[in-house]
């Protein structure tokens, strides 16, 4: 876990200024749920090995017998933990809050989570999450709005020409049986293919032959895995089916045409424009409650993904009792924010007022005041010996102008300068 | 701890954003710091109370064996702890950072802290804190610039008319010895003498009587506790020698007069004007680190504190090993957000698309598109039978005006009415 200093701190809220205005915008509305949740509701039905990475919080009133009794049952010696994303957080506040919520409910959240994960370089175990999610409708009108909105935010930050790669779990779905795996052999099947990008496809097939699936459908799949292929082109139905087996049913491709074409007029591109989507067939993300459409954001500058989401309609019900649709998006902040240019204001005068040391502390308050009212932001610095090193570092701080105060001086007299 | 709906985080938002703004223009620079420290360094020689009201992160990783050993030893069971005030992170923030920062640091913090105590009305388990302290300065210019700068926030959040009650722990000192308790007596007079404004004069004098403390001194405190008094008049020498005993050494009485003309001066107040000062030579602040001035602030509106602070010079050397002078403000946000208006940017149009269902996807997410590009803030609302109900929500989610969007609506036939 990391502290900022002034310099980052004030990057990382101008960036997440710029967020909060395009979400916003785009008719989504903040809410905040509390760092820590109830422990069972946390876990509940999510899987496993979230318990293995979240942080628990300790139960209060402990006494040696219940420390001792909790030898044998671990989870009774925590009653809260720190939330490991804001999915689950969301679904437990729209749980509660239902009735306070519009019908269709596009709700922000900008907030830390905390997984107990070993750091690695971009990895930490504290990081900020920006996620938008739609509840309450089923149609591609919510991907079509998450998708637009992530991408304006993202050309707003100066990361123009972001792509999203696009699949569908029932088109996976039916891809796999088109190869003909089992029904009960394709959950296994897709945390193999989730690996893609790292093993390649011969590294696919192998893993795959390794699980004992049906070796004929394995066989089936590493042949198209290795066919020829010609360039995707433009997004739209011959792209799609370029990249799928024969025999897709044509919904699960008009799904996907459709929410193309949404997307090109919400990113105003008209007819001509090239659509930012990219079908990617082989694109599962690891996250075992999507039930629909998942998406990862990808931008030319980085190798890696910006960001991802997905369709997961059945993860209300667990806390409400009723399903309720659902479909999230989330940037991840910690790798844009290294990306972006986030100047300061520069609408905003910086002034740092270098004082000696016999100038009377009213005197001094007064010129800063009236400064302040004035409209600017204001660093007060007694002078010191190295005057240079002082200005560089006030510089560095964001500081555009200085001026030098002494016993004589007034709001009239005082002098502002350009600084480096 | 508490959930936060759409209207509420606005809001707060909105609050934090003019605090932010307020205390960015008087040259405090906003860092931010983990939400768990290290579980020792977060208890450092703090005092015991902490511990009580703090919560624990379980140690990861303990096996039965692990486990059965805590009941000996309970503080084996954590490693982490969630902070439960900014102070102490700041502190061990400075000492990790000191080559980094600026001869003199003011830093921002404005952050959730956690407090396991009972929840009851205006207190919560998580809430959020906004300091201001400056490290590194010795001079009552720290303590002139932090309440100038308060001042100036409250008043830009329009609580006009706040006043900041203040008090010197080296006044109080002066003045127990002035009435005969000795040092060691005083730590223990100061916990009963904090109490005033709960149980009053007899209560504390009856209190002082039970810890046994020199009665002679217990009955010269009592009386000048029940002495006429006349009103304290302007801020100034006579203000706080009419408030303290006999036999106060000038230069305790100085540094507060001093600092009382300073805080005229910062706030443009001139000769004339009222500073915003009141002198309470009974203002304790419960917190065992404070070496030098206390303050509380206060508004007429309520007759709850909306905040405090005070010089805790000793703080910074249990991490760093070296004293380096510190003071610090903070204001109570929970307690500030419900007390001031913060209505939405009307300069943001906020516009509800109410549209039929068979109008296309790609048409009605090019309505809003065009209209977010020209700077709105656009929500889809799908056609219900109840519109009524459907526009009162949208103005009260802060929306301002509305259109309806049929299959033949453009941009150019899109008719904007107002909401409400």
């Amino acid at each position: 876990m990391r502290d900022f200093l002034p310099a980052d701190k004030a990057r990382r809220e101008r960036v997440l200024a710029i967020i909060r205005d395009r979400y916003r915008a785009h008719g989504f509305d903040e809410i905040e749920t509390p760092v820590v949740e109830d422990y069972d509701r946390l876990h509940a039905g999510i899987g496993g090995d979230n318990e293995k990475i979240s942080f628990s919080v300790l139960r209060r009133g402990l006494d040696a017998d219940g420390i001792r009794a909790a030898a044998e049952d671990p989870a009774a010696l925590a009653d809260l933990g720190l939330r490991y994303d804001l999915t689950v957080p969301l679904a437990r506040f729209y749980a509660s809050h239902r009735g306070e919520l519009p019908g269709v409910f596009r709700a922000i959240q900008i907030a830390p989570v905390w997984r107990a994960e070993r750091p690695q370089k971009g990895r930490y175990r504290q990081f900020v999450q920006c996620d938008i999610d739609i509840i309450g409708d089923a149609s591609a009108r919510a991907e079509a709005e998450l998708i637009a909105a992530t991408l304006d935010t993202l050309a707003a930050l100066g990361l123009e020409g972001a792509t999203v790669r696009i699949n569908d779990r029932r088109a996976l779905d039916a891809m796999l049986g088109a190869f003909g795996f089992t029904p009960e052999e394709r959950p296994g099947v897709l945390i193999t293919i989730d690996k893609l990008d790292k093993v390649g496809p011969e590294g696919v097939a192998a893993e795959l032959r390794e699980r004992g699936v049906s070796a004929s459908a394995v066989d089936a799949f590493a042949a198209f895995l290795r066919r020829p292929r010609a360039a995707a082109g433009p997004f739209g139905e011959e792209h799609i089916r370029r990249e799928l087996p024969e025999g897709i049913a044509d919904d699960v491709v008009a799904h996907l045409v459709a929410l193309g074409i949404a997307v090109a007029e919400a990113r105003s591109l008209g007819d001509e424009g090239a659509v930012p989507l990219v079908f990617d067939p082989f694109l599962v993300r690891g996250m075992g409650y999507y039930t629909g459409t998942i998406f990862e954001l990808a931008h030319p500058s980085v190798a890696y993904s910006l960001g991802g989401g997905g369709r997961y309609d059945g993860m209300i019900g667990r806390f409400l009792g009723t399903d309720v649709p659902a479909v999230g998006f989330s940037i991840g902040f910690e790798r844009i924010v290294d990306l972006v240019e986030a100047g300061e204001d520069a609408a905003v005068p910086a002034v740092v007022l270098v004082h000696d040391r016999d100038v009377p502390l009213p005197q001094l308050l007064g010129l800063k005041a009236a400064l302040v009212a004035e409209g600017a932001r204001v660093r007060l610095e007694q002078r010191t010996k190295n005057l240079r090193a002082l200005l560089e570092r006030a510089a560095a701080d964001g500081y555009a102008s200085f001026a030098t105060v002494s016993t004589a001086t007034t709001r009239e007299t005082l002098e502002l300068k350009p600084l480096g």
